[in-house]
């Protein structure tokens, strides 16, 4: 699913070798046009177009390597591009860089352009999180002095620095890094490229820029080709960034007759549907509880955390598992989610999300005036402490999974589209994948469907970004994504409410549409 | 002639105002977005084409001015180029620089672009001339570390300084300076672009660059709208520069049915014939002679420069003319060929060049053992000393006068077009403007073709650079011309060497070929 598989779909980087004669007294040509020639020879109908800084360069290189040597090129808007020229090796490959640019986690995988295959893949914790953990804190830094510098060198240099040790890694030289796709929402874009996200995040909620032209390297000081190709994926609106475009991209959605849903689960809820001729998108607040982020015990996925949780109907016992199956330290979104769907099931909470005090027994405790209720005894803890789900905790997510309902309930009423009609349901992002839809339709969070509806993709920025980068067909589709996007502005109104309250019981209010569900 | 008077000549470089409402909650289009979109409305069928660094500025000017700017634009290779955001006013002009890159004079002229008028021309003596006076002192003091940087500097800053005092004295912002165009012969480019001149004058005689892109402004470091396109005159060779095909451009030659020459008079005789189906170029060594820069008491035009010489075949007595009237300091490469032309007419010289004893009298002397004539004596002279004309000094003027006729007999031998089907005879060049077609008849420089043949063109790389700046249909005739012309090289062979001998006499061994010349 991540590498488009038909190696038929034409790149829009590549490599040609010029055949070229040294100069003579016969054919004093100049060193740049001599190449512009060689190049437009390989590739006839072709007028080749390229910045004056290379000019300066040319003549070296030509020289040096006694005009052996390949010109880098790229497409864009139907013309040309020489982005550089190395010495010769008609064989040597061309890599990109694909890169998943989240607030919390920064993908990046380096790709064969050559042969489209995966070459290596890395990841790191984005580091403008000693900013600030959230989007906003990192905003309101952006408007300190040289605070958008900050930001922008962060993740640019551990980017290089990631770039560095994969061409160290795999021996290859920068200088073939001839392209990347970056997919990030539109904070992340806009921080990426230095451009003053102040407007994001006050009213009227205005970007700098939705849709970046072709950046070259050397302008975002990327230790890459310098003038190679930097593909930013555009945005749609504040709420709505590069990576949901990524996302409809490697859904494939938009290219489908059948209307399907694309659900980017995060702090923000963001909702896709549509099919090859509509798209309509809207996204909302869901709070951090689906991502396991305020829970007493709650945190990111790591070895020791909780991604699955079962209860035994009868015996009440949890069955946990762990990352690494190593001793549990704490449970992420996923768990969480499991967690809840087999308290509701074992009626140890009810349709509210309250405890049951008869059911639970002696697994409720009372701290600081809160009930909780011990998941895992400090016996099998690999803190040493007890772990426990505190009431709030349940309260959260219960607002979480309303709010996310909601949302799909406003959008699926807002196009007039039955939830029966939805052909998949697709779940993006990493996060999402670990999410079992049985325990998501049980706590009421996504309707109840089919379960072979649900469709998770995994990290589909990246895949997206990939797919950007590898294919001509697949940087068209982009654009033609975000032209073909409506986007609905959520109005929190008094249906709205409506809707909420009536998502804040599990699995709802209105039991019939969750007929699945039976606690 | 200077301007092109058809204001309906399109030009390339434009302003359009766009309309914007600035952002809503009902509208939160984003900043460069809103800005693009405005600029497609006001441009319909256009695409915009942007480079990424001006995306962030875009948002803090339209916020600061309340979104009422000007784009900026130009076109190239049939896009749309945004090149800058300037701050509303509509009616405020845009302007532009057209660049004549002299290797001893820059002339600059500041153009309005709305208008098409001239605002003001200044010149500077090319501030190179400190590390040499000649072209080849330069490509060698070039090779030295920093050599070139300084060369391009030198140029660069005076021209910046330039650009200043102009935008002083007329009340105008150095943002508003939206376009230049620039034409200079081959190593002139290479060194205002900062390119290795390295190979211009070494076997095989390879320029670095023959067809310079677009450039940015900024990419040269010139103090204009940093996106401000820089039009910079194709070069056909080492010896055939930009400021040729400007001459080419000026004289129209290429768009007549006529058959047309164009010669500019310089240390470098460069000749081009040809009409509107085909150009033929030449260029070879004439010497200095022609330019006045090497006889006794020749100098580069100047206050009290002999200009114009006549003799009375009478009394042989001098009649000068000297710039601003001043008492004669020295003379001018076109009061040289007057002189010249003048002692032969007199008598006081004979058909191989060498001073007749007899008819010069008194006014001959010897010193160093070399015999020189007294042109002006102390009493009148603005020196307080005699000016003379050595024997040595007619020598070089008849070798001068001798290579440049040769490559014209050359030239016109190898198209098969006899002197007499020329049309219009053009001479570019201030230099060329000053000389008497009478005279370098009579000297057997040009050939003896009716005298209103002649045309006199003045500047024509300024002319030519001035029509590129303002033109789209000039711009795209530079091209043209580019690869209309094939461009001669000399052969210095046996037959060439049996022209130059017939040639090294006055005017010619062969009498019938200037049937007006009589002595």
């Amino acid at each position: 699913m991540d590498e488009p598989k038909d190696t038929k779909t034409r790149g829009w980087i590549r490599k040609v070798t010029p055949e070229m004669v040294p100069p003579s007294l016969n054919d004093n040509t100049a060193d740049v046009d001599r190449l512009m020639k060689g190049i437009r020879k390989a590739l006839p109908q072709n007028e080749i177009l390229f910045d004056f800084p290379l000019a300066r360069e040319i003549p070296t290189i030509l020289g040096k390597y006694d005009y052996q040597v390949a010109a880098v090129l790229f497409e864009d808007h139907d013309r040309l591009h020489l982005s550089g020229v190395l010495p010769g090796a008609a064989d040597a490959p061309l890599y990109g860089l694909a890169v998943d640019l989240g607030s919390s986690t920064v993908v990046v995988r380096l790709l064969n352009l050559s042969t489209r295959e995966r070459v290596d893949e890395t990841s790191f914790h984005n580091p403008q999180i000693e900013i600030g953990l959230d989007i906003l804190t990192r905003i309101h830094y952006a408007a300190q002095e040289g605070g958008l510098q900050k930001l922008q060198s962060l993740v640019r240099d551990r980017l290089n620095q990631e770039v560095h040790t994969l061409c160290r890694k795999h021996t290859i030289e920068m200088m073939t890094i001839a392209g990347m796709a970056v997919a990030g929402n539109t904070t992340m874009t806009h921080l990426f490229l230095g451009l003053d996200p102040y407007w994001l995040c006050r009213e009227p909620y205005i970007p700098a820029l939705n849709s970046p032209p072709i950046i070259k390297a050397h302008e975002l000081a990327l230790d890459i080709l310098p003038g190679a190709p930097v593909l930013v994926f555009p945005n749609v609106g504040s709420y709505f960034g590069g990576d949901l475009i990524a996302g409809i991209l490697a859904s494939g959605m938009n290219q489908q007759e059948e209307v399907s849903l694309l659900v980017d689960v995060g702090t923000n809820a963001e909702v896709v549907i549509g099919n090859s001729d509509w798209l309509m998108a809207c996204a909302g607040a869901a709070g951090p509880a689906l991502e396991g982020g305020v829970a007493n015990m709650g945190m990111m996925a790591g070895p020791g955390v909780i991604d699955k949780v079962s209860i035994d109907p009868d015996t009440h016992e949890f069955h946990t598992r762990t990352i690494a199956d190593q001793d549990p330290i704490g449970i992420c979104g996923s768990g969480l989610i499991d967690l809840v769907a087999h308290l509701f099931l074992s009626g140890m909470i009810d349709m509210r999300g309250k405890f049951v005090r008869r059911t639970c027994g002696d697994l409720l405790r009372e701290k600081d005036g809160i009930t909780e209720l011990v998941v895992v005894g400090p016996e099998k803890s690999g803190t040493g402490k007890l772990l426990t789900l505190a009431q709030t905790d349940i309260d959260g997510l219960v607002r979480s999974k309303a709010a996310m309902f909601t949302i799909l309930t406003t959008i699926t009423n807002t196009v007039g589209i039955p939830l029966s009609k939805i052909r998949h349901f697709f779940i993006a992002g990493t996060f999402g994948s670990y999410i079992d839809p049985r325990s998501a339709i049980t706590i009421g969070m996504i309707p109840d469907l089919p379960l072979e509806t649900y469709v998770p993709l995994g990290n589909t920025s990246l895949q997206g970004a990939t797919q950007g980068l590898l294919s001509a067909e697949a940087r068209k589709n982009i654009f033609l994504i975000r032209d073909q996007i409506t986007y609905l502005e959520l109005n929190v109104n008094q249906e709205f409410m409506n809707f909420f309250s009536a998502a804040k019981f599990i699995p709802h209010t209105d039991k019939s549409i969750f007929p699945s569900v039976r606690p």
